[in-house]
C-alpha cells in the first residue's frame, strides 16, 4: 500500500533500504523464533516447510492467501490429562451450580460429582458426560457463557500442577505459531472442544482470534429480550469436531485445504490426512506425548488423546512426529508473576 | 513489524516521513474510494462512521481486531433478479445433466424446468425447490462442485442484462468493501447462499477469501478413495444462513458481534438488529431496490429479496437505507473487455 503512494525518489530508496533490511533480520531471525525446541529432526523439517513454501520462485512456494495452518488444541497446544480441561471446568461449574440445583444431591451423575468421585460419574458413560454438559454449557447466553469461562480461567489451578490452565499451554507452540504468522500463515484452531469454551482465551494464550477458532458447537436460538436479541445456548449439540469432522469443518468454515496441520491424537487423523492429499507443499505434525516427568507420556493406550492409527500413519507417511521429551527444551508457556 | 527492528537513526526518520506521508493520503482519500457513490446523506454516514471508530482516541474508537463488517449477498453485494442466481445456475445444471438422466423427462419437477417452464416447476412449492438443489448441488466431491460453478460463472449470462453474473456485481458496494478494509475492516459474506456456491467467485469479485464467506450449508461425508481422502456433498440441508440464522451463524463462525452490517431485504434483519444490540460504535445499512430502469425496483411485496419490516426498523431506529436510484452513480461493475 504505501509504496504505491510514494511519489518522491528520496523516499523509494529509503522504501529499499527498509525492505533489504526487513528481509535480512527475517531470514536470521528465522531459527530464533523457535528458541524452546532443540536442534534436531522435527524443528528442522518445520524451518525447511516453512522456508521451500515462502521463497518466490521456489516450485513449492505457496502465495499467503494460500498459507492455512491448522492446529487441534487439546494435547496439542495445551495440555489434557487428567482430563480434558473443559471438563475439569464441568465439574467445578456443578460444584458452583449446585446451591441453585438440590436435586443434583439424589440425582446421577451430579450426586457422584458432588461427592469428589469423578470416576464413578463418568462410569456412567456418554450420557453421563452430555448431561453435565447440557447443565453447564446450555441455558444461558453466549454473553454470559463467556463471561463465566473467562471468570473460571482467571482464578482455576489445574489439579496436578497448580498452575493457572493458561499457562498449561505449550510454549514451542506458541513460538511456533508466532513464526508461522511472521511468515504469513493464518493460524487456525480446529479442535474438538467447544468453541465458545476455546475462543475465552484462544486470542490471549495464543494470539488467534475467535473467528479463526473452529470447534464442537452446540445448537442455538435467536430471542428477542425486552426488545434486545440474544444468542441462548440450547442443551443440543450442534455439531463434533473430530475425527472426519475436522475435514468437515474446515471445508465449511475456511473453504480451503490447509498446507500445514498439527494434532496429537487419532482425533486428528483425518484432518492430517486432508492436508496431505493436498499439493507438495504441505506439512503434518504428530505432538507425541513423551515426557512423564515434565508433562504426561501417554500414546495407544490411553482413552484421553490416543495415538495409535495416527502414529502409524506418522511412520508410514514420513509426518514429522514430535518427541516431547527430545525435542522441546522446556514445555510450558512462563509463569506469569 | 519494520520499525521493531530498525536500529538505524536515519532509517527511523525514513520511516517517520513514510508514515506521516501515509496518513495524509489515507485521509485525503477517504472520500475518493468511493466514487460510484452520489454525495448525500447516506454516502456522508458510511464516511463518518468509518471516520469515528477509526480516530484514536475518539470515544467510538474501536481497535482493528474488533472492526468486523458483514455483508449480505443476493441483492446487497450483487442482483437477485429475476431469480437468485445460484437458482439460474440450478436451471443451466438440470439442462446440462438431462442427458445422463432421461428419468427427468417425465418427473416433476425436471419435466417442467426442461420444457423451459421455470413457473411451473416453482409453483410446485419448496419441495421442488430442494429436489432441484439436490440433484444438481449434490453427489459429488467439493473440489468437482468449485469446478462445476467457475466453469459455469465463465460462460454464462444472465437472461435480462446478457452480462455474466460476475459483473452483476454492484460496484458502489465492491467500493465500500475495499474502504472499510482500507481502514482495517475485517469483510464477511453472511448470506443465505450456498457457501461453496459464494466462494467461487467472492475473492475474485469482492476480494474476500473463502474464510470469511458464510453461508447456507449441507451435509458432507470424508471419505477415502483409493486412499485418497475426499469430501462428497451429500442431499441434505444442514444449515440455513437466513433470518434467525445470520445472528447464529455469526456467532459459530465469527464469535465476535459485528460493528457494521449490510443487507437488503428481511432475512438480513436479525443481522442488523444484532450488531444494532452491540457497543455505540456500530453501523447498519439497507440497499433499496428503488431504481427500474437501471436494475430493478421492488421491495415489501417482492417474493424475492422482501423489504418490508426491515424498512419500517430501519425508519424506528436511524439505520442507513440506500436509495439505489438517487445514491449510486453506477449499478454494475465494469464490463471486462
Amino acid at each position: 500500500m504505501i509504496t504505491m503512494k510514494i511519489t518522491f525518489k528520496r523516499n523509494l530508496v529509503a522504501v529499499a533500504l527498509l525492505c533489504a533490511l526487513a528481509f535480512t533480520t527475517t531470514v536470521a531471525h528465522a531459527a530464533d523464533m523457535l528458541p524452546s525446541w532443540n536442534d534436531g529432526k522435527a524443528k528442522q523439517s518445520v524451518v525447511d516447510f516453512v522456508g521451500k513454501v515462502t521463497k518466490e520462485g521456489s516450485p513449492y512456494f505457496v502465495p499467503p492467501t494460500e498459507r492455512i495452518a491448522v492446529f487441534d488444541n487439546d494435547g496439542t497446544l495445551w495440555a489434557e490429562q487428567p482430563l480434558y480441561f473443559q471438563f475439569l471446568f464441568a465439574i467445578d461449574r456443578v460444584k458452583a451450580m449446585a446451591p441453585q440445583h438440590p436435586e443434583w444431591k439424589d440425582k446421577e451423575p451430579f450426586a457422584s460429582l458432588l461427592k469428589g468421585d469423578v470416576k464413578g460419574a463418568l462410569a456412567q458413560g456418554e450420557k453421563a458426560v452430555i448431561e453435565i454438559l447440557a447443565a453447564t454449557h446450555a441455558g444461558m447466553t453466549t454473553d454470559e457463557f463467556d463471561k463465566i469461562v473467562k471468570d473460571w480461567l482467571a482464578t482455576a489451578k489445574h489439579p496436578n500442577t497448580g498452575r493457572p490452565y493458561t499457562e498449561m499451554a505449550y510454549q514451542p507452540m506458541v513460538e511456533l505459531l508466532a513464526y508461522l504468522r511472521a511468515n504469513d500463515f493464518k493460524t487456525f484452531i480446529v479442535s474438538g472442544g467447544g468453541v465458545e469454551f476455546m475462543r475465552a482465551f484462544a486470542e490471549k494464550v495464543y494470539g488467534i482470534p475467535p473467528e479463526q477458532v473452529i470447534g464442537s458447537t452446540g445448537k442455538q436460538q435467536f430471542e428477542l429480550r425486552d426488545g434486545k436479541p440474544v444468542l441462548v445456548k440450547l442443551a443440543a449439540v450442534d455439531f463434533i469436531d473430530d475425527k472426519e469432522g475436522k475435514p468437515i469443518a474446515i471445508q465449511r468454515f475456511i473453504g480451503r485445504r490447509p498446507i500445514a496441520a498439527f494434532g496429537n491424537s487419532d482425533g486428528d487423523l483425518q484432518m492430517l490426512q486432508w492436508t496431505d492429499a493436498g499439493t507438495d507443499a504441505h506439512f503434518c505434525l504428530y505432538v507425541h506425548h513423551t515426557d512423564a516427568e515434565r508433562e504426561w507420556a501417554y500414546d495407544r493406550q490411553s482413552s484421553i488423546g490416543r495415538l495409535d492409527k495416527g502414529i502409524d500413519e506418522a511412520q508410514a507417511r514420513g509426518w514429522t512426529v514430535v518427541s516431547m521429551k527430545n525435542d522441546w527444551k522446556t514445555i510450558f508457556t512462563p509463569e506469569k508473576k
